[in-house]
């Protein structure tokens, strides 16, 4: 198809294609003659995906340009794809390993050995999880941590899901996409669904009409 | 205690605590001449919960100064407080309403009804799952909205230890704080343990030394 069929075809601006072409997030079409190019469905994907990646994933176009490299790595293990997709989209204020070894990173490394996982020393939750537990700690709410059990375990459901949708896919770059796709969207999902929950519980032990109180 | 005490006592310098008084975030301290005044235990705790939201929650001034005045309205339920902090750290931009219902919207209301939730038409999760799956359809893996099970459940058992963190809390003023550095901080956490997590399970699926293939 014609490059104005591709943009019909996906909804997106011709002037937009023709930026993901010279950001080299999209590979050439086919050149047909001097001023016209030919693409097929597989670019109609790639349009669609990055769109995705850029507009509600909110990554940058270096950052974009990186995670699309894994995905077209046929050669690279799918952990390799969750790890160049963990680390494109962890900002490194927060993922990084903070300058002082607080208490926090004694707790991540309990909690990882309390539920047998086998992480390596530099994943790049290691660090957050860590820093956010100085933080409650230096937020005078250390008793935060005493609750992250259920999060280590809801964590652990999201994983398995986030695992078995691969199991979904019918090609090696589909599972790639579904690994960026859902690695960076799922945050936003899953922040989305704790806040409907929270409502729900909540309001179950905490009924509206009363005020303060402790259950 | 002085402000000099005061900044000893946080870690926090006496000018970013001279900057949190007159923008409001810290009420003032008793005066006991023209230019000193006295810092009770009180004004240290809310020095130390200020500098949490802003630098690791990376709250605006003006978002903390909201979510403050949440925390100081003791008649407030639980429930609103929880509303105030959801808002205030929601970013516009992914928890409002989309300009046209996608189909994310239908599935959104489905899985609350599976799972028995009650739920404000508003909540800001609504909206921003809504985003989310609407995101997945236009990046061509529809599929990724087959495993949200496992995210709905996941959020569940966050959402219930985040309400249990509340059963520890003193007193009112500890419990709103509570709910609101949960809330700002607990995103984070759960990102960083999603992220242990998925390398976990995924290296369990696909051992690194095999190429990608389904399981």
């Amino acid at each position: 198809m014609r490059i104005s069929e591709l943009s019909a075809e996906t909804g997106v601006a011709v002037a937009t294609i023709k930026f993901y072409l010279r950001e080299g997030l999209l590979p050439a079409g086919e050149r047909t003659s001097a001023n016209q190019a030919n693409y097929g469905t597989a670019h109609a994907q790639r349009v669609r995906l990055i769109r995705a990646l850029i507009e509600v994933g909110g990554l940058s176009i270096a950052t974009a340009r990186e995670v699309l490299a894994a995905v077209d790595t046929p050669e690279l293990p799918v952990n390799l794809v969750f790890r160049a997709a963990q680390h494109a989209v962890s900002e490194a204020g927060l993922y990084e390993p903070a300058a002082e070894e607080g208490s926090g990173a004694a707790k991540v490394r309990a909690v990882i050995e309390r539920r047998g996982w086998h992480v390596d020393p530099d994943n790049p939750g290691r660090h957050g999880a860590a820093r956010v537990l100085d933080a409650y700690e230096r937020a005078g709410h250390p008793e935060l941590a005493e609750i992250w059990d259920g999060y280590a375990e809801g964590a652990e459901l999201v994983a398995k899901a986030d695992i078995a949708a691969l199991g979904l896919q019918s090609d090696l770059t589909a599972m790639a996409e579904t690994v960026v796709v859902g690695t960076v969207l799922g945050d936003a999902l899953f922040s989305s669904l704790r806040r409907i929950a929270q409502e729900h519980i909540s309001s179950e032990h905490y009924p509206t009409t009363e005020h303060r109180s402790r259950p």
